[in-house]
């Protein structure tokens, strides 16, 4: 009922990949093969019956470990509930298919479903991010390597950097087409009349596309799948990870929009979004490789490669599903304090612009002179005496053209520029 | 419910782990604490309360979203349901705890009542598997390496091994000793009076291990769960695989007792628990990673490491306990052939004791000569030709001793004596 | 030097990927950028000094210990080498860079030198697999679920399958553009004069691909590369797979060209490339899991998500470079035995087209009925005991109708056409 | 040579985990066979050859592809050396065993000989944490959750935290026992004359632990091996994580002793040794995945498990060398800083104690309205307008009383007992 997993708690994608939701996709399956080989009445009396409300999924999930999979009972049911309103359609249930084709169909035609909503939930927050970053194209921010600051950089650009993230996982959620399944017992079609069309048949009856071949252990599309929601998901993981550290007591330079709360300290605000996005990006990875595993599957179906892609799979899906509507909720509420920026750019008393100051110096006093200054000025602010950095250069440049160099909002080079650049892609 | 995980469905563990068990767990942490801070009779008015029926856990589910953990809306909850009973004691609910003191004692009493039946799982396993090794100690059937025969071992030590692994996987678990969880805000116990003795009282009153400190970013815990639970998912997965070769139809060493059916082809009898058994072995790995990825957590509570474990600690959990069930049921049932063994062991035609010709053939020939005799007749019989091994060698040594040396049966060295030395091992 | 590694041993990508290898990426990454910096005259002294094997790669890899990259000191030390061509010009060197743009492009460069050799063995190998798909369009085999055989199918169908996944493979990598980076110390390309459009001209000056943004902490690129190639690897894994399974000396339908020895058993030929396919294949997934984490970067530079790709990424591109290496000879040299595939179809006396015997039965005998018969003969068949399926059926179908429909060979539904649809798409 | 893992270069770990160090574990378990096998004189004459040095490793690397493992060259020069020395001895090289017996009992050799020197690291680094624990006991710090400031902490709990994980990871790697490996072709020690006990008088040779059954395919050694590594390299990595949130610019409350530099910002001191810990926490979880998935090797000797191990293993032992290294080189010299934790600690202007202040306001206000004054007091403070905390509570709790209770120095709980509970565990 998702008490562990938060992220996907009541959104659209748990709902469209629910045992439920797998079952309405076998029977959707099932019907569409109805269709392909079954005359049109008893087409319609599968597809009657082809309703998951009708069935007892708890049921059917115990039914399934003697065969190991849930299509063996749930073809029986169905067959028996076809028959009751027409005996003769009955014997066209599932004719020639393999509980593969089922179970593969289906799991397509669940991640066909849950791929739109992650899909908008993604481009719902690079539109957002877009206009962050339009808004904050000129904040200076100190820009951070290795926990240190850096030179400046904007929060435009950083917010542009997110942006191109999101739409780089929806470009590849978007690109992909999940195929049907059909090949019979051993991939070869052998139990249908149809032949090869009946793959382009069954899959636009399904809705889905038409594959090259039989992909029972060809498993390209699986494999494509989970390595882009797990691209997905690390890729906002990257906007989490920067939201929990800009958000972080000392530094308070972005807040979530509604911070999570706490019982006993109610002075928290909590980056919940972040920290639910982060903790499903830690979990992507290992679902990702064990799918990547599962391609070196045996023979025309494996004894245990393909039964293992079942849980990984929903359960990226998931995790995608839930990381994009909590990216959109905390791009849509993320506070700015450009204020903070301001002050936190001033935290090391010039030294964020020394890259600036050794180019300033070099002419003067020559490169390793230059440096020397400028780091026996930093070793001084670290140990919190001396006179600080403006006066240690106060001898070596001018006084007017020191105060230009040491303020860090002009040195922010072409991050703005760069900002409108990645502005300028299709969101 | 259980649809894609037919390894767990209707599985002790399967029941321990579930929404409504991990509800249940944390308002036993809760009772547990109240006994420690509260007065008796609050105490009880608390334990009255603590009962999961009580509880909505799908809302539960739903309203953990903002606060990112299901502890915030259930003290809620538990507080309003005690206040009900006895207003005065509603103010001990929570006292001095945080939400991840109550997850974490919750996830080890989930652990710590999911353990036991896994363990007693691959005890059963175990037991059955030391059956098997007695009864066919001096069973004889073709060793097998890099997918070719290589020389004759036995079945019995074969099986031996199997349980030497289950045994290793049940020592890992059974060592296990789940800590309880209590820190406060930031593990300093801060806001309950009593100080470290609280440690050793509160674990008490949950029944679980006394920690040595508060583990809330000390993950050791989580990190042996993780790892002892893989390994004995990945030592059974040794069974499974080796029963997926031998059951093969070319092989037919061994058979599932009870194979799972084909709606389409009546004739199979598929080995369901060992496929379902190898599946689970190819997903545990990568649930282990994310744990032990999780070590690295930041602070005092992180902001993602920390939601991470929840999931797959869970899925393991339920990997391992379906797993062993599958296991004991294999083990069980396994039936064994040692007429397509011995059938087996002559398909060479005597090249699968060729070790042991060498040796016997070196004292005359001398190594090098030896060796291209025997490369030489393993060509012939390669591309079936030829007047084979036996023909072959008839000139080089006695008939008699030759029948005997060719006879694989008695080219097993000391698998049998191994196989004694392995059940001395207590199960 | 290879010794764990035989996959990669004396390999082309092996010499790609080499620590000596990735200096001279550096250092060309280095002397592009004087190209971009520096009049004329300094970028030649720079690019004179640009060669590897002036360099102390041994002493680089410990000196990089301190600052944590191999960049600092290589810059030193080409500095020196440069002033010793020509003072004016060392002060060009790495001007405006920071050690990510460097190491980046590098491995970018690194990446663009090792994809072509690993492409063109997935061609070598997808045109050999072509070979013998249409070779053996129409040569029956068993078809085998879950390790039991389910239906016959075609040799040329299973090795079109392969090739289908060997140019999915190849689709993956081929479509690959790694790009140049370029931000300097935090990604505003605030040290350079020049702006947004420096990242065209150094991409050009590298042969890389020009980025959208600097992606110091947007790592898309080494995600595509690190998925696309634990996908060949594992796409090859099914090749392996299946060899593995179908060398078997029980099933015996196909071998390696050259098999590799062993020095106590003259007589076996072990499916060596297959092996070390098959163990890339279980490699790759773990190592792409770590690329795909790194996604989650915090800030201009994180501490510790960079580090972490340099291994595994490499290490891809050398299990990518063997596998596909080992595929191509795998490819070129397999052995293909029609005969034992005939012979193992009958292994079920007739069983294996049990799906169309049942569809020949089911007009006359009802379909419960005609699942009956089979199964009572399948239940006989395993116990190798009564009359056998033909005289079980004997009854019930006329003799001549009934020898056709036993044949397997004639069942292998639309596998020739199939094979001939997945010949058609572009090697 | 190390370039792309600053982590390791140059350390114990390394040169005891180099291809040559491999080949000389090989040869080492050779000289173990000959003097298990052979008389006196021949074993010796094997140990004299039985020396790294003559042996061209390069080589040996590109010999070993043909049959997929180096043992098979091995033992041809080694035999070749032997028999220049005493041509009846070099008939006892290798005698009974397999390729994987000198493979794995040199694996074990390998991580025997690297294993101490990574414990030693680990008790190295527990005892300069015990310093700083001990020394920074009473030395308060916010407590950080969810990158919030929560309540209180001190550092000396801190460092004792990180400390009780170095002894975790230290006594899960001082608790292993690798054992010998010796099994013959299948497992069985047909070869060899002297069954079972060979078991013990080869371990004893080789100076590894008796083996309870030849374990070609019980992999618990291995997986153990991994595991454990990996926990010790996750171990590392929360202290790392640590360091590296406590020494950002804006915090401050660490610093590395030798911070890395960076040649265009004079001013950074980067955590460098923090952030090679972290990247090798990141990198193990993946490995470890391989080796537990490796548990489930079919037959005798699998085609691909094993060889899947090799790399992993050795990338495993050194990873956890090098963090373990720059584990004690970061405690030693860990610099902290007592002043800027007091500062952060007033950053929340009091906040930081919120749990206190309303514990303290319960009696007065009743809990809810307790809560609702401090949170409005946040949002203020948050809002950085009103007149602060002080001020907003100055009528609700006298002067002095309120002056006591807003001190945050005071509201460490049991940091100090914990940290000296965890000081007694025996470093």
């Amino acid at each position: 009922m998702g008490l562990l997993s938060p992220v996907r708690a009541g959104s659209a994608v748990e709902a469209a990949t629910g045992d439920t939701a797998f079952i309405q996709a076998m029977l959707d399956a099932e019907a569409a093969l109805a269709r392909v080989v079954a005359p049109a009445g008893a087409a319609e009396a599968v597809a009657g019956a082809a309703r998951a409300e009708l069935y007892d999924v708890r049921d059917l999930a115990l039914r399934a470990r003697s065969g190991g999979n849930p299509v063996i009972p749930l073809v029986a049911d169905l067959t028996a509930a076809v028959a009751r309103r027409d005996a003769e359609a009955a014997s066209y249930v599932h004719r020639g298919a393999t509980s593969q084709d089922i179970v593969d169909t289906a799991t397509m035609l669940v991640a066909a479903r849950a791929l739109p909503p992650i899909v908008a939930d993604l481009e719902r927050t690079a539109a957002e991010l877009a206009r962050l970053a339009a808004a904050h194209r000129d904040t200076p921010m100190p820009g951070r390597t290795l926990t240190q600051h850096a030179v400046p950089t904007t929060f435009g650009l950083k917010a542009a950097g997110w942006r191109a993230l999101a739409l780089d996982a929806r470009d590849r959620l978007a690109a992909l087409r999940p195929p049907a399944q059909l090949g019979g017992a051993a991939g070869t079609l052998a139990a249908f009349d149809g032949g090869v069309p009946l793959l382009g048949r069954f899959a636009e009856e399904t809705g889905l596309a038409e594959p090259g071949l039989p992909w029972h252990t060809l498993r390209t599309p699986v494999a494509d799948l989970g390595t882009a929601l797990a691209f997905a998901v690390g890729a906002l993981g990257k906007m989490a990870a920067d939201v929990l550290v800009l958000s972080r007591t000392e530094i308070g330079e972005v807040a979530e929009g509604a911070g999570g709360g706490s019982s006993a300290m109610p002075h928290k605000s909590n980056p919940v979004r972040a920290t639910l996005m982060a903790a499903a990006a830690r979990q992507a990875p290992g679902l990702a490789a064990t799918l990547l595993g599962s391609l070196a599957a045996e023979d025309e179906r494996p004894g245990g490669a393909w039964h293992a892609e079942w849980q990984p799979l929903r359960e990226l899906l998931r995790l995608a599903g839930g990381a994009a509507r909590d990216a959109a909720e905390l791009a849509s509420g993320l506070r700015v304090f450009p204020d903070r920026m301001a002050a936190n750019l001033g935290l090391t008393d010039g030294l964020i612009v020394s890259e600036r100051l050794i180019a300033a110096l070099v002419p003067g006093l020559g490169r390793a002179r230059a440096k020397e200054v400028l780091a026996e000025a930093a070793r001084e602010e670290a140990a919190r005496e001396g006179a600080g950095l403006a006066e240690a250069l106060s001898g070596v440049l001018p006084a007017e053209r020191l105060r230009e160099l040491m303020d860090p909002t002009t040195y922010v080079g072409a991050a703005p520029a760069l900002t409108m650049r990645a502005l300028a892609r299709d969101g």
